[in-house]
């Protein structure tokens, strides 16, 4: 089924398999990237979050852009240029909005409805990422964690790049 | 009201002003990219085409991603190894479905349909695009012609870089 997928040039997105990464409440679909097309310049997802679930906080050297289709939650957004991300500023997100997390600025995604799930398609640059993981706001950017490969991207053995 | 938008972190999509770039029956709205956010790697577009409507023959030396939102139609795909397109793959598109073009590709997407706008997000990598357009199939692609900046980068003034 997946080698049908695979060789498909266009593809039924509610066939593509998707994946809760390890996390209650999520579901990844990889729509088009590194490992299914082997794109080296952009990787799309799409991502539901249930009530109450977010992504960790995070940042990596790659652009990103967010398209909202449905449900409604808060985008934190941390500073890169001090010692550690610091009090997050805090931004509403709602259906058919949009908004782009500036390279290498910690953030974090919030599905802070009570009922309605949180989708968004999510576009990144030069996949497969390389995501460096905060336990906190106040954790030095030298210490978060990288995650390579990343949950979906456990079939890409390419070695990453220097970062941050 | 640009100037807001520009300034927000966050976007209304229906908020974002559309064009036609003078093709009746097109809406194009750039939802991030190089001209509103600076973006160098990726951008993203929301595209609407009326019933019997089409973009024009054309390739680009970026990677490109498709999401198709509402409708259906057609993707028309011809060769970049041979002198000139040739005559195209044909493929269905509809709604939840999504496909990838080839750098460098010769592509063209109808709106086959004869009710239903076909609307679709697009994924670009390496805004601005640099476009070469083919006026028909059997077209060499060194006689392809560059339009650059295209419609809804005018405010653009980077040099195109060498393509194909």
């Amino acid at each position: 089924m997946v080698l049908i997928l695979l060789g498909s040039v266009v593809r039924n997105i509610s066939e593509i398999p998707s994946s809760n990464c390890g996390r209650d409440g999520l579901s990844h679909i990889t729509i088009a990237g590194a490992v299914a097309d082997r794109l080296k310049e952009v990787e799309v997802w799409l991502q539901t979050f249930a009530p109450g679930t977010r992504t960790p906080i995070h940042r990596h050297s790659c652009e990103e852009v967010f398209v909202v289709l449905k449900g409604a939650g808060t985008l934190l957004l941390g500073s890169s240029s001090s010692k550690y991300p610091g009090q997050p500023q805090e931004f509403k997100i709602h259906a058919n909005s949009t908004f782009t997390v500036p390279i290498n600025d910690p953030h974090q995604v919030w599905n802070t409805g009570e009922l309605e799930d949180l989708q968004m398609l999510v576009i990144i640059s030069r996949p497969p990422v390389k995501i460096f993981i905060y336990e906190d706001w106040s954790m030095p950017h030298v210490a978060a964690k990288l995650k390579y490969p990343y949950y979906w991207d456990q079939e890409c053995l390419n070695s990453p790049k220097d970062e941050l």
